[in-house]
């Protein structure tokens, strides 16, 4: 048996030994030493990982319709591709998702990763790079220029499906409790302030309907994604590119991905902006503040059991305190708002990011893709977590609702009609000062008669538009 | 002794005497006393208070057709607005920007100031608010928290066409400058190293291109501020608002204002939700990192005079230095860039304003209307300067940047289809060390001939895809 | 009738004619033109021309101890920077305060308004400049890099004094409240969920005692600012400058200021560095964090009046809704959350600017100038208004305070050392489902007597460690 | 074959099964459950579950000395809380770094895995809590909200110190390069023109001079995190807990940690307020935005290697270039680029985090635990790539240098003194135009001599103030 457990590669840096199990090779080792920042590998983002994948797949195909590419190298690396699409080798893609070099590091290790798979399947051994090498074959016609952003692209499309459908289950709860709650009249709120009437399911829905919302403006972000820069190699001119491979390569990755894509009109252009990132970061960030702000309103809502406002009951989840017994505390909102404050923080590093590139590039593009694959991923389960740990089990506590409601110095406003808004503000004064209810004050007033007052008081009245007769 | 300079008005805190002159009430005069902050006042910004106008004047005209407010009563109101729209009274909004109340006191000073001058076209004194109300009549059927955020919209939609008309300046300015360096050859650069040709042509289309793009995002951002909330009243129940108003209303300010509006299908929802304005910040955010990008590049570009990249020139506007003779700095671009890092830092305060929204209501509008108002308005003028004092008279320095080409290593890259990347390489290797040029080095190897070498590096054909038949 | 209303000066781009009556000058001129972005002049910002006038007088009186500066041209140049020190012919300082140039327009602008007032002082018209030049007298021994910056920490010290100022006035104002409200008892929340007793006073104490933690830091982050770069002129090697001429104008300017200034140990470094201003904007920022908190704490504390929190009032300052009759809102703690918001952004445009700093110098100081001035000068606005306007005015419900603790769960917490934590998390849920007080079922449970119980629940024992004998 | 591989805990939700390997109980199950957000572990954070143990082993050592435990127990605690702060367990830390509860299911999590380790060792099997509880031993005299702020700061203080000593090993390596380099004279640059002469001895030893004033203002920010809240308990008012137990407490985690802490004067703040964590991002933020700027510089001064400064050469670490030969990229410079960015982010995060704290409490710290953790570690990494893997390898190009400054038109600026500026910038003027040298248009126009010209351009005195003595 042979002793060696290493082989030998080598770059224009000079030769380094390679653990002989190991697909990758010389230049993803390096960029191993070189990175050694968050302990996070590439590996970690399976949907970057099938991403690259694709993208080889495609370029191989792409050039093997231009003759440039043999049948058995082709196949091979289209063989090895498709594993990796199906989760193989992920833990082969090691380099540190913060790395230099514009993603350089990233698209060696795929070619290394690949070449070294393919040659096995060819009957090689690993390293017999003259038979198929990483950047002479698999990356073809190709640049990490175009190669990068067009998987950063396709991962983050894929990823973004994926929060779209969490996106759902939320909204679905958030329905059903508006469902639910459709009858549950309460004091609406302003600034803090006691308002005016509304139903519990208007407040719901109307979670439910600033998720479509959000969902809507997600889908268009995510839409242009679709366009691609393959084709464009080092800085969007096509050099050392066969004037029919990008659209060879955009339509084998459409195939290869389901994905309706098209090649940019400007590669130039393509190669060197970062907005598509940056707008759909934007995106997540609304998307991220809306569900903020939902659940500041779960919380508020819930507040109490005894000194809030005692609303509404969110589900325990667990033991809210080691000293304060019997104390339940709304702990998936705070993840749900924490995740969100993580999605905010991300946008300002994409920000810096994408102010950062200069000339032809944008070197920044992995920051941005980590960022982004945090911001995806971590809303998606915020999202999943929230529904099903929380929303779904929400009950209303409709007897204070009510008596809040009956209390309320805020039903007044009901009968600016009726009475005028200067009786109406004396009224609310005296229901301040003396701690009595509007609907008293009103008829020791003789303003309106008891039966007068039931119809201007009217809950369901309330809380829609209504024409009133006035005296 | 001159008799009154103050008339008394009063509202649930007591009496004021209010200045016989203003057309302000005591409202505004409270308000004034009560933010006294930044020192700008609403007034200032005439695109919000064109668009208050609008929106009173179409409340006015939907309550007239609704038989709630009499006819000289509607009259007067609609000839006030109508003058405020014409930008008459606009001293008279004298409210700081940065106030608290949700933008009430906004709405009030509108209230004020189109009742007095309504009052004065009625042959009323100022003041005189039995004959027509602030509140009564100029608010009738509304609420701040449909009034502000409509007009809002309004004013920015407003400001927005503005600012696409300032990108249609600065490309058309960088279009020019493309065609006019079309056939200008250069290296491009990746990471700040040498990479491949271009023409500078190509360099300055990508700008035009970007910019259209950003232009496409820009209107996208802007259509969805055509949807108002009028008729939602305090919460977006339409609470104390006749069933047709919305639809009266909506129609009535499409007409006034020529924008085709509609009435979100959510008015609780779009009463408290502040999205459209997170997503058309973050549209001027994506923007604004494109200029930034773009400025950083001119500076770049123009780096020198002798020691820097010192490619283009860009046109001197002013002296550089009090003490270094001659010097000549970038100053349009560098203003350009502190537009857009004034534009992101307003980006972070909408999200916070953004999250700090509550139940029904987000009472931090203002410092949002204030932070978008100031991020459109100095993109649009940043565009403009950039234009006109900048792009347009930039030339390129075109000895330098064929001789950087004919000097550079990066011309090595368009060889490797001749004679192979490790050949290529070597190729590199022996330019840098030697100092000698790639098309020396190569005619001394004897890899390719004169005329095979003229051919492979040929300027146009290095600048898009080629088909090359290979060995 | 005289016929010139204007004089022609020249600069390196040829010859303008300046209105005869303006004190400044062509470069001044230039920089309107260039620089038509926010319309806000420098001279809005009186602290930076009196530092800037500071400076100058400084620089004239060292040049002339130096023997560079003839006694009348000295003389008349100190007595142009003290009227300007004293607040005349601010209006002269009319470039936008977003500009490019790295603040030069801003030093060319002080430059010709002290040089021209100079020259009137000594007989002369303006404009005459072979008398006394701007560049060659005004500014000697000078670079924009030296005197911009130098400035620009002068006034943002003179600011920040102002704002220690205000903070003590709000601290002192939330420590009235914590005196008058010490022996009210209130149950205490974390998570908004209702945990163990405390006083109003300690509440209220937190929020004077955080005042005095923020006032320590901005003392801090101020004290650096002492630190100036006089001296070094254009890059920080201080070429053109006598080798005294540093310590000389530091000590002069230390005189004129007041303030006890020191030279910068390593110049370079300080022309290029923005540090200073970076960890100040952190400071504010830390501070505006801590202001949104507070009072974010007294809306929910006064939300209600029926249906919130309802413990505390805040006073009333305007009529809070044009709808609702009656309604107050919490306008000034919403008015500081704005600022605070405000800062919160500039922090991010100070940190664009500060990233955008290259090789020996930041051009973008002028933004960064800006932010600062508005987040200094804000923050002072907004402590003075919540302090006057806000928590002066403040009262307890001490009813209601007492009512929710007597029927709160939480203070089933303080019976642990008494019963165990297992009963008391039996009696806690029993509370919760019973809808009973804690006092009531420790009774009738008969785990504590009475007697026992009053011991327990002393409210005053409540709020402090105290030492317990268990049984 | 054993049956059971599970035990059974319960807590206030009901009964669920434990895997009986483990060390963590129901609390921490649930909470994994609760929180699959980001699938990074709180183990993977050692230096926060060393600072949970430590706080641990203080409390029981305090608890004992008390008499409030037994010893049996104390020890048992004190043994178990020994092996977590020698790295042991940290594998059973598993919950989400990502949680909602204030940091209550990290403080779950340590006292199940130290009261069942120490069950162990006192002979007991796991889940044996009738002999030693979680909650009635590990946490006496504890609450969450006192336990974990104070092991947050206790564990960014040991990663700060970290930071530290990565940083003096940048520092060091900048110094090696400034000494290297202090003769070779230069043309510096502001605004990315030319202006005069330096050395880049001064150019690197101004990155030293930068990272020393970091290197403070990170240690007055940690000095700080010193001031912890044990014997705080629930809100800051010490309930249940004894009069001496803070100082005891304090005194032993001092001790065990051999850092010199004090209890907060005013724990009731100290429990709700997270300003220093903010300060400290703050100086984490500002010493990135030094390091981005250091970064920005290096790959601007090594651009090229033939069209760009070209000034000093950056290591290779690693190939380009998939497509072209022999490039080289400033790949370690980029990586600390974007961990600034992030760095960036997280102050924006920890800033939202911050804002949220509601009342006694903010509930989102362990966000803010999350975004310092990866801002220390990745600067402190970051740091120490750099110095390594680039800094300590840069050469100068001194021809280049050389060659640059005697082409260069800046140089006129030392001929203030001896021709006026007036001449001075005709001659810049010329220069610019006939692309002359500065040298020969001084001879040529006979405005100095050979020998004065050698006098005034000494290439040391122009890096430098000196005293010229003028015509």
């Amino acid at each position: 048996m042979s002793t060696t457990r290493h082989r030998i590669e080598k770059d224009l840096l000079g030769e380094r030994a390679v653990q002989s199990d190991a697909y990758y090779g010389v230049h993803t080792l390096r960029a191993m030493e070189n990175f050694p920042i968050s302990g996070i590998r590439i590996g970690q983002y399976p949907a970057l990982v099938k991403a690259l994948a694709a993208v080889k797949l495609a370029a191989a195909d792409a050039n093997h319709k231009l003759g440039l590419l043999d049948d058995d190298i082709a196949f091979a690396i289209i063989a090895a591709c498709k594993e990796i699409g199906e989760g193989r080798l992920h833990d082969q893609f090691v380099v540190d998702v913060i790395q230099g070099g514009a993603g350089t590091s990233t698209n060696m290790n795929a070619n290394e990763v690949i070449a070294n798979r393919a040659l096995e399947l060819m009957g090689y051994r690993r390293g017999a790079y003259e038979f198929l090498h990483p950047n002479e074959h698999v990356n073809l016609g190709q640049s990490t220029n175009d190669v990068y952003p067009t998987a950063l692209r396709l991962a983050a499309f894929a990823q973004v499906q994926d929060l779209l459908d969490a996106i759902d289950t939320l909204r679905s709860s958030f329905s059903a409790r508006a469902a639910e709650f459709t009858d549950v009249v309460k004091m609406g709120r302003t600034q803090l302030q006691d308002a005016v009437p509304m139903t519990l399911g208007q407040e719901f829905g109307t979670f439910a309907a600033m998720l479509a919302e959000d969902k809507a403006s997600l889908i268009e972000a995510a839409s242009k994604l679709r366009e691609i820069s393959l084709g464009g190699t080092a800085i969007g001119t096509g050099i050392n590119c066969h004037p029919d491979y990008a659209r060879l390569a955009c339509a084998a990755l459409s195939d290869v991905t389901g994905v309706a894509l098209t090649t940019a009109p400007d590669l130039i252009a393509a190669t060197q902006d970062v907005g598509v990132f940056v707008q759909l970061s934007g995106s997540l960030k609304r998307f991220a503040l809306r569900l903020s702000k939902i659940c500041n309103d779960l919380r508020l809502l819930s507040s109490g059991p005894r000194c809030g406002f005692g609303e509404i009951n969110l589900p325990p989840m667990q033991a809210g305190s080691s000293i304060m017994p019997g104390k339940v505390n709304p702990v998936i909102p705070e993840t749900v708002n924490q995740i969100a404050f993580a999605v905010l923080g991300n946008d300002v590093t994409i920000s810096f990011a994408a102010e950062g590139g200069q000339l032809q590039l944008n070197a920044f593009e992995p920051i941005i893709a980590h960022a982004l694959h945090n911001s995806i991923s971590q809303l998606a389960a915020g999202c999943r977590v929230l529904a099903t740990r929380c929303v779904d089990g929400i009950t209303a506590n409709a007897d204070q609702l009510q008596a809040n409601l009956d209390n309320s110095i805020g039903l007044v406003t009901a009968l600016n009609p009726y009475i005028g808004y200067e009786a109406a503000t004396r009224l609310a004064r005296d229901a301040l000062v003396t701690g009595r209810s509007i609907r008293q004050l009103v008829l020791d007033s003789e303003l309106l008669t008891s039966a007068e007052l039931d119809q201007a008081l009217h809950p369901a009245s309330l809380t829609r538009p209504r024409s009133v007769a006035t005296a």
